[in-house]
């Protein structure tokens, strides 16, 4: 065997160049799409048998998308470039194809009942074929199949033996997309990761690779809708020359799934049409929508349809003529309509000359029109009454509608939840609020079953999330950001998943299956979203973040044009106590929910400390359930997130064998600045309260070094994601 | 050898997951630094002897810094781990170590004049040393072993013998440095790559490894300054928040030998020092600078100095206060001079309130200064008496002021040169503006003598590059201009160097070593200045740029509040010809040149005929050297760089086997881009010139299909990189 000598010599150099020389993709570009190698052996031979021969069904740029991702990723999983076979034949080991042409042999051994796949789910399943095991990946719809091989790669990811494998699985929800907050000029709206994906400047010729790799993500965990554009919305996105830019987005995302949508500002008739008004109920107004759909049908046959808000924080709407949501949502209905079109009309209203609790607004503004709306028009709220906060009760509009779909928005991008220094699970706070119970069909009248249109027959369904991306090298600024990413997909395709299993997931894919590190930090992630509740808003505070940027503490931030722009308008602390009277003697915020839940939070006795000071003022010294006075319980609330931050850096530390030095320095280096601000939010918010409750900082509260002054002081005229001028 | 069998397997699996299934980096991210693997295998040995034993003294961060990086690169490069030796000895191969620990047998078997290579220079030779051949890379200081070992690794990526190696090289000029005109909210002016690298929120404490891979590139052409943020200027840079996080990155860049300079805004004793005046001459003013300068130093110790845009475009400067540039300057370099630090004061100045020809105005401000700046004061000039544009005749001020040095400011940004999208080798420019002969001590005062300080014996030399880096996965936004930052870094190292020399290399060690890849495509790179001139501005016609972005062409463009903001001020097109006289009958520019070369320019039998619009008005009938009339003349230059791009699209064709799909698809994109923008260029100024013209559009020259009304109709308000408003 001496001819072996120089091609082991070769190979043995190949094999130092294996261990270590290659250059990876800088940190985190993969996401959870890494794909690395499996180390198990005995797994690894598995996955090899199993893979051995695929057949994979020919089809359009869907299936080419999927059989060009399973080739990639099997090929870094496993080693070598995998087999494909162009027959159905006996040595296949892996069959991917349409339930249409399954021959009836198989399609009654997988004995799966192919209707209630619907048009986006799949089956994966082994089963006995021509006397051995085969899997079968099938779909009523090309898009199943790309799904089913992504949940397959996942599953191998995992660490998962596919010997029995047996997957049914279909969305919940319908419409499961991400809003971009992106502006034309590439600043994003709350955007803590860079700048805007979309180059604009450089489309429509020009596509960067990330636009596929952005679809390729989405598309891994479910997302199949994208609005590309801020809500605080630019007409000029409806010209001819964006549009053109649009379409060739759109013609990156279609073999992923995924559909457009743009915002569409109220007022683009006048700005970009040449009209002078923007009346729905003109008919020159409505013949310009209509033509203007016709248009953008044209370029793009699949445009999912517009997001808008309107009469909103400045933006132009129906009001401005003396009309309402219903005649401006119902005109672009109308004009998307005859192209399967979509109106996604935002929720999130409050006016400065309303003088109403904010968090009423929406709901008194919205519900008297539930019935009214077109078919295909959706009513898009956020998961809470006010904006996003760290915790909020749910939103009175849902399940307070049964004739609209009410779609979810949850927010991702860490608004207020420390940008993208702070590491914090969102999937938990989702879970939350999906699983509160509305009661307005009874007990068991969950969020989750209002939003996926089961409570009240809904006929279409959807989930939104303002998303975290932005053009960082990690996508999200934050690693554990991309976790809230991933699971925001995974929950609005099934908005019944656990935290703690996407938690679970996403580390072992994103990371390590090493138990001995997803076990320590998940636990960490599963407990980052109450830290953060604590050492910013404890005990149901809410909005008192500084002004405009929303960075960091301000709540003593009082002069703002608009009195519920000010953090002391939510707060309201004063010498007697704190918190926001929402009950019946205050606001009565609380009449806008279901009797039950009004009960609830209104009685002292069984509102969940965690809303305590969203629905009642309550005086320094009430004595909270672990015998604590309020002031006392708030300020080790504040302690107890700090500590917790101190935790995650300890589990951190602990993990450091498991992963890369530079996975390791990155998530060090941010937690450390967590920590720094999370006492800076412990401190300043203390010494702001403290002038009003005259107490004494408790014992096991550490003191601030600082003054109030020095926090009161600090400015950050460039804190990222600022929001432009409003119009 | 039966046990072999398994370990094959595993190798051989291994082997499979070699050839193509690691994830790169994406597309770019590399830049020239990529240590792709070495695939002739007898080169391979060869580098694998010469590194089998390698010693490398130990030191501080910077040795440490080219350790890593030999270590690292030559893993990539080889294929394993290659072996360090903790002693000298027989057994080394490599020496790497300072002149100063060389034994005397070594020292004089080098047979180097060691003071020859300065603080900054180094040798790398092979020479016998005990029965057999070693090589030695050694240096005066840390950092000439840095720029050595960079060189050496270079000369590998080239794939270059190393038998005979003989390199003593030392940078001709000091001051190598990179002026980022990036502003705290990231965006960039003149910014067409992204957004700015540096993440101001996150620092100090978030580290992105991107920060370090800027500092490897730069320290491996020889860059060792870089200003961070825009010369038109924020005070807030100089508060002790952003002090800190300016030390954060000056800590980075430290161990690559780039000192960190800041742009200092004249007004900033009012704006951040609480004082009611920023008067040069008023001693609370000096002491406030002198106060900064001990805080700046106190925080980093070898910081750079100061980079100074006033009394230019708006911006403050001495002369708000009656006081001259000297008063300014010379009061920043005394606070500076006990540390060591320097001002670098602009020399781009014009006024609206002076009607003299804008070419003229900075040498007449500055020339009559020479003398009287401190020895710590160097005068940044731009190439050309106007802005950047794609030809100019050198600077009059180049030559004038010998008692003062002068520090060339090139822009490697396209703000005139199809920012991102097109495909422009600037060394090309660089080049012929250094070979440019101003005469001024007799024939041969070439340009390049005067930057690097031979001409009149300066005892500090400077050049400078308006970079075109940004955060867009790779860096400079087109791949090919990554070549004009490594061009502009070789450049300022060795002024001497060709352009051609410079795409050879750069090819080489960005893509491929094949001389078929290698021979027609440096032809194009070589080719793509020119292009660029004849699309845009031929026969030296400037500044006829679309308004405020200089996205496209804006010729007709007459009404801006300052009228040298027009293009019409320079092109001076009416009925009976085009062109700036600035000739003795016109604004008399030209006196500012020693007299040869006002005489070469003044006669329009000498005049080159690439600078004849810029010194001359003719008529549209003046006869061209080639015998066509200037209006035909100009016509077909137009078409010719329209013809060109086309050319170049052919040869990336043509090049496609032998670089990677995505690479040719890259590129391909950006070339359809420049190709179409090419033609809008050509139909839009002629249909312009046309109308004062009234001539034909000759034969040769394809016709517009679009109408002049259509090209001024067009608007771009997102245009990257605009400017923000002035203050």
């Amino acid at each position: 065997m001496a001819y072996l000598k120089p091609t082991l010599i070769a190979l043995l150099i190949f094999l130092g160049f294996i261990t270590s020389a290659f250059s990876q993709s800088p940190q985190g570009y993969d996401l959870w799409l890494g794909y690395s190698k499996v180390k198990d052996l005995g797994l690894l031979n598995e996955y090899n048998d199993r893979t051995n021969s695929i057949y994979f069904e020919d089809g359009g740029e869907i299936l080419k998308a999927a059989k060009k991702e399973l080739s990639s990723s099997l090929e870094k999983m496993l080693g070598h470039i995998p087999q494909f076979n162009a027959s159905r034949n006996s040595k296949n080991t892996l069959l991917i194809a349409k339930t249409a042409t399954l021959d009836a042999a198989m399609a009654k051994a997988l004995s799966i009942d192919f209707f209630q796949m619907g048009s986006e789910g799949f089956a994966i399943k082994s089963i006995p074929h021509k006397q051995k095991q085969i899997i079968v990946i099938t779909a009523n719809e090309d898009i199943g199949i790309l799904y089913g091989v992504f949940r397959l790669l996942n599953m191998m990811q995992q660490n998962k033996s596919l010997s029995d494998v047996s997957i049914l699985d279909s969305p919940k929800i319908d419409i499961r997309m991400l809003n971009h907050w992106d502006n034309l000029d590439r600043t994003v709206e709350r955007g803590y990761a860079g700048f805007s994906l979309w180059n604009w400047h450089k489309l429509p010729e020009y596509i960067d690779q990330r636009y596929i790799d952005y679809a390729r993500a989405n598309a891994s965990i479910g997302i199949n809708a994208v609005s590309l554009t801020n809500v605080n919305a630019n007409a000029l996105i409806m010209t001819p020359m964006y549009l053109e830019k649009v379409r060739a987005l759109a013609n990156v995302f279609r073999p992923y799934g995924i559909k457009v949508y743009l915002t569409a500002r109220f007022s683009a008739p006048i700005e970009i049409g040449g009209l002078a008004t923007a009346d729905p109920l003109e008919s020159k107004v409505q013949d310009w929508w209509n033509q203007k759909a016709n248009e953008i049908y044209t370029l793009i046959p699949d445009f999912g349809g517009f997001l808008v808000k309107a009469n909103s924080e400045g933006q132009p709407g129906p009001q401005n003529y003396g009309r309402n949501h219903v005649d401006g949502a119902n005109m672009m209905a109308k004009a998307l309509y005859p192209h399967h079109g979509k109106v996604i009309w935002r929720a999130f209203v409050y006016s400065e000359h309303d003088s109403e609790d904010r968090a009423k607004q929406a709901y008194n503004e919205f519900v008297p029109l539930d019935g009214q709306f077109m078919d295909n028009v959706l009513v898009q709220t956020k998961n809470g009454p006010i904006d996003f906060q760290p915790r909020e009760p749910f939103h009175p509009m849902f399940g307070a509608m049964p004739k609209t779909p009410l779609m979810m928005e949850f927010q991702i991008t860490q608004e207020y939840l420390g940008f993208s220094t702070h590491l914090v699970f969102l999937p938990k706070l989702f879970e939350e609020v999906l699983g509160l119970d509305t009661f307005r069909n009874g007990k068991g009248s969950t969020v989750s079953k209002v939003v996926d249109g089961s409570l009240d027959k809904k006929k279409i369904s959807g989930m939104a999330g303002v998303t975290n991306i932005g053009n960082d090298m990690n996508w999200t600024g934050h690693p554990f950001a991309q976790a809230n990413w991933y699971g925001f997909g995974r929950l609005a395709w099934d908005p019944y998943l656990s935290a703690e299993s996407i938690a679970d997931e996403w580390l072992r894919i994103s990371y390590s299956n090493n138990p001995a590190f997803v076990k320590p930090v998940k636990k960490m992630m599963l407990a980052s979203r109450e830290a953060v509740v604590n050492y910013m808003n404890p005990l149901g505070l809410h909005h008192i973040f500084d002004t405009g940027h929303h960075y960091g503490p301000g709540p003593w931030v009082s002069e703002l044009s608009r009195p519920e722009w000010n953090p002391t308008y939510y707060h309201k602390a004063d010498s007697k106590g704190i918190g926001f009277n929402r009950g019946p003697s205050g606001s009565n915020a609380t009449a806008q929910y279901a009797a039950e839940v009004a009960k609830t939070y209104n009685d002292l006795k069984t509102c969940p400390e965690e809303y305590l000071l969203w629905f009642h003022h309550l005086p320094w010294d009430y004595t909270l359930k672990n015998g604590l006075s309020l002031w006392d319980g708030m300020a080790l609330k504040y302690q107890e997130g700090v500590d917790q931050v101190e935790e995650m850096i300890a589990t951190w530390n602990n993990a450091r064998p498991y992963i890369t030095n530079e996975q390791y320095q990155e998530v060090q280096m941010l937690l450390k600045i967590q920590l720094k601000e999370a006492q800076w939010w412990r401190n300043a918010c203390l010494l702001y309260f403290q002038t009003y409750s005259k107490k004494e900082i408790p014992e096991g509260v550490e003191k601030s070094t600082n003054s109030l002054e020095y926090y009161q002081s600090l400015k950050f005229p460039f804190a990222p994601g600022i929001r432009p001028q409003w119009n």
